[in-house]
């Protein structure tokens, strides 16, 4: 299906179409959308927070088991990549029955999914996909048609699924701008060869980082997003300098989140290889003169 | 403020935030999206339907005075241009200390607007605004602030009123057009000088089809819309007849809606007068041919 009100309004919509039972949702918290997620989901029902990084600053994914979960949980809801902390889940969390939701928002189209072990998959279109305005969601039909009578018309996923995602006028445009992002995706021999391209640059930009006297990559090897590698000099000054002069070299939005400064390179499907490599030539340059 | 979702989002949110005190709204129900806005809002309150022209096939609109409402109603939801019907409202009702409330997607921008008779006004882009995908309210700022702890985020017009509708990432692309958009319609002289342009469209296509022999439009004369045009033949067949020799004449989307049949030309801002006169030339040789 495809969705307006971003991801922001499938905080909601999980939760007033999933809680078809117990009332009850498991959350696993990587990162402030995560957090964001689970809080709106409080409004609608018994939420318990199952693992948490946290205390971490969100450098890593938690390892979590199916003894974990409640057994009576309507659903689990994980965020499969976290923009502001550049981490990726390393592995699907076996939820048992219960289904799993994903929000994928910021690596969908980046690696190939086997949806068949996902509830519901949603993504903001704005990263890999199309411009922003749209959002991606891809559920089992057995989970369809359980929002009450009181759920807002527009937040119940059986209206968009019954009427093809046109129940309200489509945002047409990102629509079709999409299917051209599909289209260029196959004709380059689809997820999987850019799923390749992709662990290219982040590969390329981690090593050069790991390698460095200068940078750090702060999150555990194992949990590292391909979209998002984030980094950090140790010296919050520097950082700022770096930003600063990397804005001036025409390398813009290189600050890392407010929350917890630093630096973030967003190597989305749309970034050429060309770009990783000016940001390496940069960041040598900048290291060369910051001994 | 600049919203996803479309009108059918507002019909939601409209109650959800505007029934405040009572809980009662009243609706003046001009045709399908009227009874769609209103049909929703029952989820939420007590909803009331002061005046309806359903019994002539919404050719009008009603009259309604001040005295009609209820005295304590939260507010009165009305559809200003009604685009399947062919209405207009010749008037903006008077509903003394209740905030009015107006669906103007259909009419937004086709004539100027005292706002401060209105409590609240939306208008879906996709008529005479931007590309689908966004909606525009406008409201009055005392009314910001009521929706319920329970009421998802989304759906609260304070959360876009507080992060000046960017809460969520917005429809940038829609938003942009609809800034230029704005830039072109004050470049030609302001939204009065875009009505001027709009009623010399509707005037020669109203004029030629009262003149006509074989058409006749159904809507009394001061309620017929500037924006959308019904007419008939009073021959069901020859109505289709009518629609599909304009299509392979290049003229589409001519077909009334399922609902009413006939015919219906929607010349909103961007239809030019040679689209007019080439409807009215197409009008004139079908009636030759057809006497």
């Amino acid at each position: 299906m495809f969705l307006q009100g971003g991801g922001t309004l499938q905080f909601a919509m999980v939760p007033l179409n999933l809680l078809r039972k117990s009332g009850k949702a498991d959350y696993i918290i990587t990162g402030s959308w995560a957090k964001k997620a689970a809080k709106e989901a409080k409004k609608f029902g018994d939420i318990k927070i199952v693992a948490s990084s946290e205390e971490s600053t969100f450098s890593y994914i938690p390892e979590v088991k199916k003894e974990d979960f409640r057994e009576d949980a309507d659903y689990v809801h994980i965020t499969y990549n976290n923009t502001i902390y550049g981490t990726h889940y390393p592995y699907i969390p076996d939820t048992g029955d219960i289904p799993l939701v994903a929000d994928m928002s910021s690596c969908i189209l980046s690696e190939e999914i086997d949806v068949t072990k996902f509830g519901l998959i949603y993504a903001g279109a704005q990263k890999n996909v199309a411009p922003a305005g749209v959002t991606i969601v891809i559920m089992r039909e057995d989970l369809i048609g359980f929002a009450k009578g009181t759920v807002p018309t527009y937040l119940d996923y059986k209206v968009h699924a019954e009427n093809d995602s046109a129940y309200n006028t489509p945002n047409c445009f990102a629509i079709y701008v999409a299917g051209e992002v599909f289209k260029h995706i196959k004709s380059i021999g689809g997820v999987s060869a850019m799923h390749d391209l992709d662990v290219e640059k982040a590969k390329k930009l981690y090593d050069y980082i790991d390698a460095s006297s200068l940078y750090k990559c702060p999150v555990r090897e194992q949990d590292r997003s391909l979209m998002n590698v984030v980094f950090v000099t140790g010296d919050s000054d520097l950082d700022k300098k770096f930003v600063a002069e990397g804005k001036a070299a025409g390398l813009h939005n290189l600050n890392g989140h407010r929350s917890i400064g630093g630096m973030r390179a967003s190597i989305y499907n749309a970034m050429p290889m060309e770009g990783v490599d000016t940001l390496i030539e940069f960041m040598k340059k900048f290291e060369a003169e910051n001994k």
